[in-house]
């Protein structure tokens, strides 16, 4: 992380990690996969290149903005932000292994992205090209300070992979107008993105030029969110009462951006859900760099409400399409879910932002739950085919031919009209090792919140200390931390994290000796380690990991009745490439036994779970009535042998039925 | 029935029957509030004259189009159809019972009606008003031959209750109209109408005149339709690919028509329900006067898809609303129904034709299945307050939040914007002696197909033979029938239904002596009693009526491990006023006892059932946590007393959730 500037004391808590370097099978895998194969297929995409994929045109539309092609614009408004999250992916795979050749074309890129930058720092091509003269007056809708919020993390990740400055700089005139431009004072535009997105950008901005007047940004954007008179509202009136979107709209809904009260005000999760994830990010971002209170407790609140009333199993959030929006708590039905891959994405930078405010084993929790299950489900192994929404329930004919279904697709797609969902994932998945530990320095303490194999290395008084882990999840439940410090022993403790899914106690050994349980301190989930490491010392953990079934809150009404499997952190369904068509009609055994079965899906080694359940039969309807009184016959199951797979490799065996929960006795 | 023109041997043999008269508690109710409050409720809104309800301006567009007040038309390009709809309830109502009162209001809105006729017979207030030159343009829109078959049944049925030919002699020169304009001659208009309607019409006013062209014509507009090349995709193009309705749309929806496919070739219901069931009913009308086996066979498929299939237990029909349609073979959604109650009353009219084609028990058991639980389900007990969408499923915080469910509403409403539903059921609930009995003179037999307390009068060999039924569903199971025969004795068959919801086998009495078996013929599930019937003969049923938990095909997903309860007629539901909150928390043991507990609600005396069941318990869920693997606390349930009552009778104990179906253990 060369050329960071430490700003202050309180970023500086978890600013001195100096690298990341994954060595998980399980995980590099992946970003094997996004730096040779996902990143060139959606820089072909971006260029439109790939056949039978609507062209994106988001390559060319800088080259039109920047006077070097004629043409007219393409895609969606927000069109500009997917070749930024494939630049800022881009950023994050260099970090961990130059590439001579994608350095090329991101540099090629950004030469184009700075090329269609106009004279006073301004760079959207969607205005620049096809409404020239209007820059600023629809911010409700049209993604301007979104699109960018994605320009800014894409310039300080390449930055801080490269050294390269050009972007950055290009970035830093982009936001300096924007400063100039929002703000309280008078003559300035009191007002917000309808897309929140800037907000977490700025931040990331401001540690990597340690400019105040970035975070200051940050932070007026989201005090003024909300706040009377609605910006939103008076906005809407200057353009006429016309939505860019909606012709038939009758007013803005303010909920739906999060801007229906101020954002310390709020305390339920309401609205576009990926909006809110990049407003709860950010928000917990200013919590922290200036301790502000209020905001933190909002955060808490709006976590609270997230990931304990509206979250489903597989770490996805937003139960309806329509606004591609959260409903209310305990709301989660699984034939209509949304949740949306980038909703997921950004709930987990949500979660690292409250680790980094107080780290607690919950939030965790929840980055595992949903990297695990929604976000990694949502890639294809092929890594050319994904989800926008990841499905709870797959029923392919219902997802066909029932239209209040077919917002759930029964199979990964090669592109989207609306591409935000590939490069989120990409951008994820490079930049995974940024998500498994913190410093804190006030406590001499290395959090270690997810069991990701990989080298940590961190300034401790002067010296390199390096951290090995060693991690067989998510397939078995050991790992080990081995310390490297060459320079000497130091004090200093290892906080790692005891997942909630553990079924039982960890057994955790020092130097092979197994500690005693008063031994070891347990601090908001977090097993405690503190002694004076020295070189070699190895920590091990085996975390007990079983298949289970879980069941939900009473109040989940979609739920009731049912049950997941889970195992470890993965999240496991039934398909019926092993089951038989009619998954409904299967149910299970709370009590039965699950048998592991090694088997191999798409590349993959997996554990499957075998368990004995029962299937209803149909012979009492052979006469074909739909209904019937109930008689032994018509409630009769036979017993059957149901084979679950992990979520995340779901329709990877042709066209077929999946389901998350089934039907418990 | 004065002045009915019986036209050939087949319509004949179930046109002598002269009179119906109800004297039935159950259901003289019902007619009594649709005369005293339903039918002046609903002209006070045709005319605009109910505070707080959105205009209607239907009789206004009368008034406008007859050129006796200024005006822009008002309301849906069907909106003639509304105040049709009233006529015909009028006339049904006037048939049981004159009432001059209300025949004067009739009479003036008949001259109306007939004052906005253009001088050729048109009749249309929308494009007489708003498109003069463009009749007969968009005939898949416009639902121009729609209003017209209503008006054409407003006017039988006038003629029929009063002998008043003016609406009548109106309608028929508007039929001839419609008969040069279209067929299959050169010169003519070789298409037929977006929202099947004026088939069925046709028909009646067939019987009513005996024209032969009249139902020439409907057999033409079924013919036609669906036949290569398609009309609706040759008018689409004549009119520049622009729908009426939907800005967007690229092109028209043939199966949403019923026009994909000739309708002989049709085997699943498709596309919008309402429009189907009028449709279906018309081919059957068709087949049954012109000995079509090709149209007999495909309603016969028709009629088993849409009730074995694709029907919700309360007989309703309908899986979305989208397009208000059907979905697909076994998808039926609780929480997303849409169920509406035209398409329940249309099935009613299917099944009618159905019983005339061949007098199968299973068609009236639709037919009863879905009079005693969507149809009277649809309408408040104060006649003022109506369903759209007939709701399985209530949860009112997810019915105004989550945007999927708000169709689904959970109070009935005070009008609707398009208006098709009330008057709809004011007109069914009128004519219900219609769908009692049909006569079969080729078999000498008296059919019964409902149980309903009534006196029907027919003619045999010249003489006056009347039944009085009376029966007392739907609370308990006892029906007798009484034979006056005052011409002395007479030979024929009483075809009495068993109705599939017996409980056992009935007992039946005839004269007070218990017939054995063998004395009792049952055909297609009617009990046939031949006998030379003397005045004052009495035949008795008595129909084992039992509540009961009902399960379904386990290919219906949705309803998989539940279980709705039936008691005679009736579907039962489960409501929060006497279960409390979170119905999706209980759950049935399927071997648990009823007991029948006598209760009122809304002026209506009923029974309800009481029965133990379970309700989840939540302690285990007491740290907030969402989802918990399974433990002996985390799927405990507690013991309730659940009580469960007529869903006719839902949502009249404030606002609360209600549930058909509860989860079965």
């Amino acid at each position: 992380m060369k050329g960071r500037v430490l700003v202050n004391s309180r970023a500086a808590q978890h600013a001195i990690i100096l690298s990341v370097q994954l060595n998980s099978a399980f995980w590099s895998r992946y970003q094997d996969l996004v730096r040779e194969v996902v990143l060139p297929y959606q820089y072909e995409i971006l260029n439109d290149r790939v056949p039978g994929v609507e062209p994106s045109g988001a390559i060319r539309n800088f080259r039109i903005a920047a006077g070097i092609e004629q043409g007219e614009f393409t895609g969606m408004v927000f069109q500009d932000s997917d070749v930024a999250k494939w630049l800022e992916a881009v950023g994050h795979a260099l970090k961990s292994k130059r590439d001579a050749a994608l350095e090329k074309l991101a540099d090629d890129v950004i030469d184009l992205v700075v090329a269609a930058q106009q004279p006073d720092g301004y760079l959207n091509t969607y205005f620049t090209i096809k409404e020239p003269g209007k820059r600023f007056t629809n911010l409700m809708d049209c993604h301007e300070l979104y699109c960018a919020g994605h320009m800014i993390e894409a310039a300080v990740s390449y930055y801080e992979a490269t050294g390269k400055r050009k972007l950055l700089d290009a970035m830093c005139r982009f936001a300096d107008l924007i400063a100039d431009t929002f703000g309280p004072n008078e003559g300035q535009i009191h007002g917000y993105d309808g897309h929140q997105e800037i907000e977490l950008a700025l931040v990331k901005l401001y540690h990597a030029t340690g400019e105040q007047r970035y975070l200051d940004l940050a932070r007026y954007f989201l005090d003024a969110r909300g706040t009377e008179p609605n910006f939103f509202l008076e906005e809407w009136e200057r353009r006429g009462l016309q939505s860019f979107w909606w012709p038939w709209m009758k007013e803005p809904d303010l909920a739906y951006h999060q801007a229906h009260k101020p954002v310390r005000e709020q305390d339920v999760a309401v609205g576009h859900a990926v909006r809110a994830m990049y407003m709860y990010t950010a928000m917990a971002d200013v919590a922290r760099l200036t301790g502000d209170e209020s905001l933190r407790k909002a955060c808490e609140r709006l976590w609270e409400d997230v990931t304990r009333r509206q979250m489903y199993i597989i770490g996805a959030i937003g139960s309806t399409h329509q606004g591609e929006a959260f409903t209310f708590d305990y709301d989660l039905p699984n034939e209509t879910a949304y949740a949306e891959t980038c909703a997921s994405v950004g709930l987990i930078f949500f979660a690292k932002r409250m680790l980094e405010l107080s780290p607690k084993a919950e939030y965790a929790d929840v980055v595992e739950r949903a990297l695990y299950n929604a976000v990694i489900g949502s890639m294809a192994q092929d890594g050319k085919h994904y989800c926008y929404v990841n499905p709870l329930e797959v029923w392919p004919r219902a997802n066909e031919e029932n239209p209040d279904r077919k917002h759930v697709r029964p199979t990964r797609q090669a592109w989207f009209g609306c591409a935000c969902c590939p490069p989120n994932v990409a951008r994820l998945l490079m930049s995974l090792g940024d998500f498994i530990y913190t410093w804190r320095e006030d406590r001499r303490t290395l959090y270690v919140h997810l069991h990701i194999g990989s080298d940590v290395e961190w300034e401790l008084e002067g010296a390199r200390v390096r951290v090995s882990q060693e991690s067989a999840l998510p397939w078995r439940g050991e790992t080990s931390l081995r310390v490297s410090a060459a320079e000497g022993p130091r004090r200093f403790a290892l906080a790692v994290r005891i997942p909630a899914w553990c079924a039982g106690e960890p057994v955790i050994r020092v130097n092979g000796r197994t500690l005693s349980p008063e031994e070891v301190r347990v601090e908001d989930g977090y097993a405690v380690i503190e002694r004076e490491f020295a070189d070699g010392d190895e920590v091990a953990f085996h975390l007990p990991l079983a298949a289970r079934f879980v069941v939900s809150h009473p109040e989940l009404r979609a739920t009731n009745g049912m049950a997941a499997i889970e195992r470890g952190p993965l999240v496991y369904c039934v398909e019926e490439a092993d089951n038989g068509r009619n998954l409904a009609a299967l149910s299970v055994d709370l009590d039965a036994p699950f048998a592991e079965v090694p088997c191999h899906i798409e590349g993959v080694d997996v554990v499957a779970l075998e368990f004995e359940g029962y299937r209803r039969d149909d012979q009492a309807f052979a006469d074909g009535s739909l209904y019937r009184p109930v008689s032994p016959e018509a409630k009769q199951e036979h017993r059957v042998n149901i084979r679950a797979i992990p979520y995340f490799l779901w329709g990877n065996r042709g066209l077929g039925e999946m389901r998350v929960w089934l039907r418990s006795r």
